[in-house]
């Protein structure tokens, strides 16, 4: 940990919590919206719910990205600190050693506290236990797939120094990945653990919850191997080869 | 109140009576419409309204943000003032102390007006009595969030110099609060008050009023306490300190 | 007319044709669709069709802008030139008085046209005769006001230099005021026209056309007016008059 | 095919397929979840699977772009290399013609694994016959329209060099198009042959795939005339004439 940005870890971890924790709140309290305003079909729940969650999420990261960088995930932060550490593929970027427990702690315990926040504001029980099994095969082949494209997504616009494109790209990301995947993309350990307190539209019952963050750290090792091949680091022009075809950004 | 942007305030309440009118003109006009056109779902209802709020109000501070900087809101307002005034954060920028009841009036009166407008388009009493009450402890609770999240979010814009992401983040974040908190995220006296004066889909008790401007409020006291823990005025440096993380916006 | 310019004339105006038929064809087009899908709610049919309209008019003016400026609608196009005209608030800029007409022509052909072609694709009769009357003294109202908007919005873009906007503005405006006018918000005489020649859910009765181009007329006006209020010329500085307001753009 | 670009061709060849594939994945993915939770209503699930879509393949193009281009459709493909081969319109850009079996080979299969991948995510048999007819003369015609206006956008925003823009402007046509368009917007060859293998919602019947391809392959040539009409080459200014029109992005 360089000594020149410790002094500003403890701002991080607020904004890790905070950012975190309202997300949390985002997808329990629009699910609690959702189930009791549309009772009848369950696809507009979740059509309502997507839809707060996308434009819920790309607002949480860009108002804090310049502080903590927004991860709310510690999906996220373990793969920058793959990615950046020393022999890593980008050495000297991304989260120290040293960082990443306190950034995973913050996470996880702001995700908690949004799901009593959203009990709260909708008068239920600050802490339930949601009796909603989501263990599958076919759930979990999705929750692979959903953290694979999240943190792979996460990490190409890292490698292209595109980072300001991650509010509206990731929010639309888990938008539609609450629809075409099976599991309706948690992707996030954090936001898991977070929803298993709930017993309401968004709720996993606790059961669920180590097989669903098995699979998103699977789902996070893929993507660092497809990141691998994808955003090749052979010296410094690996980053901006230009591909020469229709539709190319970078010429 | 520097003399040489005197000759603009006038301009600038107009601006900002235009568009808080246009803004409850927007909530109260496509609240009329889903409930006729959708009688059969409240959720269904929601989620028109809140689409058509959310691109209704990006537009707005888009459209009108370069003249009076798009406040639409006396708890902006208040916070612009407070923020800037001698011996805030940071002196010298925001509404000066001889502006904020001006801009308050405006948006009031602009509120007011607006919420006329839909009445006369659609048809119904120009001023009626909201018979919907909408006081209870999980709703205040409801619209203390909504309104800390959104002034924390224009702060925070504001103190990295990004208020050009206001429209889109601002209509993100109310089309997205008016689904996961349990207020619907009203986050602003002026429409508030224009609120009052119908008695449609978007209506709400006049007794309920204060206690909702309380609320919100509150809401922007805590608003204000969060961007001094996340956003520190330490020198200049304070603002742009980056965060060596994935997602950084900064790096 | 310069003359340098004369030459690109035809050239927009296909530009002008292609993209208001494309307009009316995505407006009437999903409007059939919508109704054939969801019988059930007429809420839901609008939240279709708008959605589709405000996604396919920002691509729209995004695709054809740097042609033609992208009008596809002549009350944009008679503002165009009232306020470039010489002696007008921007003297030349804007179009040039002996274009108006061809750009109207060109708007009113390529809506009639559009509307053949989603009669086509979805297998009706080319040309029917609409059965909707929509005249009534708060839809009139509401068509002033949707008009209003859209002209006063094109028109502070405009003045701001900030026509990049168009696209993501102007398309999300259309798709909210779907929802907050009384009208559904047509806002374009040639649009209008268009869809009077199908009998289908954005149909138009030949009768309600001229009362619907006349409101729209009058919210044109209207919108000058406020033009001329918000952005005043006086002076090159008076387009850049920053307003010392927390979320401002400018500063 | 220049020297220097060969060694990238495998890592965009890989990049086409994961972006097809992920892209046949959310149309399949997200029309089997629409269906099964919004039984009642086919507009519905209209509704959400264009969402999910237009979100998605914003994100894929943004994503993979930087990479290949993310044509991640034969047509795109076909149009790059007719526009930039020797003696083309922009002799020297886009593909060559080696490379466009490679790519087109990539799409399709990727199309198929994706649609593979789906069906498995929601513990379907993993390749299946559909039923689903779709041909029908408007159906054709609509396919044409769907495929011309993808097509024409894609190189407006070539010709223009406003690639960046391709994210969000494809996934809103494609979004809109789902709607406007009688054949709901295949407009992609390759994701119409991943479409075949699923009995689902987004399912094609193998016998209606032929059909649609060339239907597909005809919107291409029209596009491809409209372009030559839209920007015509006539020495370097003729990319970068402006319109002095209202709402001109390049003035």
């Amino acid at each position: 940990m360089p000594a020149e940005s410790a002094p500003a870890l403890p701002r991080r971890l607020v904004a890790e919590a905070l950012g975190t924790g309202l997300l949390v709140a985002v997808v329990v309290g629009s699910g609690i919206m959702a189930a009791r305003l549309s009772p009848q079909d369950v696809g507009l729940q979740l059509l309502e719910n997507s839809v707060a969650t996308a434009l819920g999420l790309a607002v949480l990261i860009a108002w804090l990205g310049p502080v903590s960088g927004a991860h709310l995930n510690p999906a996220v932060s373990l793969a920058s600190w793959w990615w950046g550490r020393p022999g890593g593929p980008r050495p000297g970027t991304g989260l120290s050693g040293p960082e990443v427990l306190p950034y995973i702690g913050a996470q996880v315990g702001g995700g908690l506290a949004g799901s009593v926040l959203a009990s709260l504001m909708f008068e239920l029980a600050p802490v339930q236990v949601s009796g909603t099994e989501r263990v599958g095969a076919g759930t979990l082949l999705g929750e692979v797939v959903a953290t694979f494209g999240l943190v792979a997504l996460v990490g190409a616009l890292v490698a292209g120094r595109r980072e300001h494109l991650a509010a509206p790209l990731v929010g639309a990301y888990i938008g539609a990945a609450y629809w075409w995947t099976s599991s309706t993309s948690f992707a996030n350990p954090a936001v898991t653990v977070g929803r298993s307190i709930t017993d309401t539209f968004a709720g996993i019952a606790p059961a669920s919850v180590p097989p669903f963050v098995l699979a998103q750290l699977a789902g996070t090792v893929l993507a660092l191997g497809a990141l691998a091949v994808l955003h090749p680091v052979t010296g410094e022009d690996a980053l901006v080869t230009p591909a020469p075809a229709l539709g190319d950004e970078t010429t």
